[in-house]
């Protein structure tokens, strides 16, 4: 009887406090390995060791995901982690999650960690260059970016409480979505001409 | 015994599902003035009956809020509400609420109802004309707007799944913080020089 | 790796807030239609844009439901809808829903709101006339009706902060449940003898 | 720093899971007797020992409630428990509670437990007569009642997912509320002529 | 549509509520019988009526458990049982809930209930000798244990705020793993030598 | 109104996604500093920076906390973060977080993390020696321990999804609670003879 996904209405499965799911459980599926032995990659990860290559793109910043994607061992935790690599003068753009308030930590070099308040606040900027050692918080749904103001290559490593935070980079979302959204809507809303949004627009087309 | 606070652990305030908090109650503070017959203002709310001046603001909208600070009836429930009223070609310009899901009905006229999904889903940008008597759906956090579409005026009436939603205007965020962000920070986000950043941030210099 | 279900661990799914689940989804199975493109039903619904023929039962209200079930778009986002249109002298009649808190707005005519608060509160009966434009707020689980005061017919729009917040008909369940509720347990309960009780229960033998 | 109101939003306060708040605390006010040693009232309780006189109102039955109001012990731990004794032919009416699950063991005698589902399983009616140590539940929210269908006393001893659960008796809240529901409003909702409400309303002028 | 795990997200599914799931569900799979009539064990259960054996293990008490594995009628209800039966000196073993909290009433007998604070408490020791029909609250994740301090039998029922609370027996859990704990890892944490770990680690080869 | 208690209920409270609580809010009490400025201690912490001495302590490890007491910022959040030192051979003995599933980073040196299933999965013991950079998740409740199995200084960041996780440390809380556990229940426990109860009591008379 697989109760996996009524258990999650406990927030948290019997099986994945125990032993996982076989590779014929219909909520994994058949691509499912099997956790064999201990040691193995299911409670444990090496996939944050290695950061990507973070020239890769115009962001300078390099994000390697833990959700519950590439890490099965969070699913029904309602945790995941991130790790993200900076060049100097790379930004992590702002960004906001949908379902996770975020902590993180700066393990390399310095960053300019900044989050903005909602309008209750006034829009409220909070912002500090962060040392290694150093930590954040970063509330739910609230817009955030970093900055690598050094001139050193800079890494942070980041925790969410939802094993699926998801990421909405916001100028992503507004100049470079699936079709685009039209620009008279963005003119308006930024209150600028349209060759101006054209032009970031323009920035956009290669996507993130 | 205020209890209160304790009782909305259970998703749900004793106390608001019989008699109102007293006036002396501490959670609620002198302010509050006690519930005092039935047919008053505390389950009951007016505040929709009109909207506000569309016109008032250059985006052409106007918002108005029955959340807890404005409802207080709405509190430990898990609800609120929005009447938002549109001038023709006036926008409710990209935002997120950070900590609810929003279900809508158009009330008034024809509205461009447009939603952007995360990153991963490409950005995927859903979008719809509505008319009065249509509904529609806004995942938590996503990034969403409205448009007037037409030469008439609108207006929408939105639920939320938090007493407190919040609200993050995207563009205001990003232009018109306080402090502002830095403009090599959008600079390097937008991909543009700092001038289009400045042009744009020189629209929000009064705000909303 | 279908992850729908474990990811309502997080309240919300993510897949729901990208591209939404294929055809051959094992949660949705075969009878769910693969949404298309932007604009469609997905999202957005019109479902509540024609009410249902208040006099077609002894009522003289008909609910026009947009819950899981009729509008899959909100699936695992814990809201949901219900449009509910009144012929003059029309009642929906007092019910529960037994999963979600309720909040409406009353978009034509004019209906009186009455909401009874638990044993705690004494039964308070808290009642007012609304008009179109206002708007109430059900707390989760307590007994309320609509009864439409005017000689016009009268609608409203409600939203749930569940997906499913179901419904219990107070007198439809104590006299016309599938069995029947023993005669001699509602004598007891109600104080009176089985005749009165046989009278109530012949009134709801063909049902809502 | 009392942070057990805000401890709460973790579902658990960090405080009742140590040492007890001190009676100056704002959240449980002087009235509140610090919990002095091991062994004391805190986490155990002596007030189901002792049941209620059934015979003291017209149902036959007789709650003896441990709720947060009657355990603070419970406070902020989504738990509480009810004591029931009912006399010969006594009944716990129609009831439902707005905020949890009820899980319920029969300590002694043999009680009828009845539950209605909702409309959308046609308003089922399970049922069953229970001996002592046998258990039920009752899902959140749904119609229920026990009945004493036997000639000796009989008890039961039910536990709740919420500190405060609350309680709605139908037959009550339906023709005891305070102010009353309109005859006119319950003559259309049950089908009858105004005297059969007046009928049963009269047998509830003494309350529960 | 098998729309029971998504429910779920609404903390109670939807089906359960009405008409349980059919014997194909994928989520209950074939091993599921269909609950076919009132009065079948379903939402009722007749497990508790019987307990185990007390001195079947060493330990001198017996578990019959009613979680969702032995009752599915508490399927997405975040509610569940045990029954516990004690030998004259008889002790269910220092253990924690990982993933509820617990209300107990002792049915028979008398019975010592200790539940030890955390670290923040000073790990304060809460201790209560019991009677039949007093109850104790056991906060969720902490360590608690019953004996049996008489020379008669005793019995408890419990009830958990989840449908799988789990259980860790403390000392099983530290000297009875698959495969052990190293000793030297013991032996660091209780600041003993090698061979006292060994000693106890060799009571526990049977496991329970 | 202060309202940050009841906006708790919504996962959240919508103060401090603002302007934070001033010193007179009755939540916080006088001791709470304002916090005053943009880049100040309140969103961000520099308390992880510098580690404890793990020799100060019998374990050989030193804890570093940001739960809701050391980090305000966390208030309301569901989130917080632990350092932890190790010398060589130093050891984070066996334990629990009552009320968080915890995601850790080693961030220096190598250490063996060590987690242990619960009774259902029959206590199995999932180990491995993880470097720094390497990620391990502990699933809500379960025992664990961490230890230093190198000759070098190690470390590690973790992070919970609770602001106030609470830690039970089994040894400390089995062999050194207040009072203490009665010796003749921790022999039928632990199925040895008093005098080993004793001696393992004896090391733990210092506390932590």
């Amino acid at each position: 009887m697989p109760i996996d996904s009524v258990a999650a209405a406990d927030f948290g499965s019997c099986r994945y406090r125990g032993l996982p799911a076989a590779a014929t459980d219909p909520i994994y599926g058949s691509a499912s390995k099997l956790p064999s032995s201990a040691g193995d990659e299911f409670l444990f990860s090496s996939r944050a060791t290695m950061g990507g290559d973070p020239m890769s793109n115009p962001n300078g910043s390099n994000v390697t995901e833990l959700d519950v994607t590439h890490w099965p061992g969070v699913n029904t935790l309602a945790v995941s982690m991130n790790r993200v690599d900076f060049a100097p003068g790379g930004t992590n753009p702002p960004h906001i999650h949908p379902r996770a308030t975020e902590v993180g930590l700066v393990t390399r070099g310095e960053l300019l960690v900044d989050i903005i308040g909602s309008l209750e606040s006034g829009n409220r900027y909070y912002s500090k260059v962060l040392k290694a050692g150093e930590t954040f918080v970063i509330p739910r749904g609230l817009m955030h970016f970093q900055f690598n103001v050094s001139k050193e290559e800079a890494s942070m490593v980041v925790s969410f409480n939802s094993q699926n935070p998801g990421i909405v980079f916001v100028p992503l979302t507004m100049f470079g979505s699936s079709p685009p959204i039209p620009t008279p809507v963005l003119a308006k809303a930024l209150r600028v001409d349209a060759q101006v949004v054209d032009l970031i627009k323009s920035k956009f087309t290669g996507g993130y």
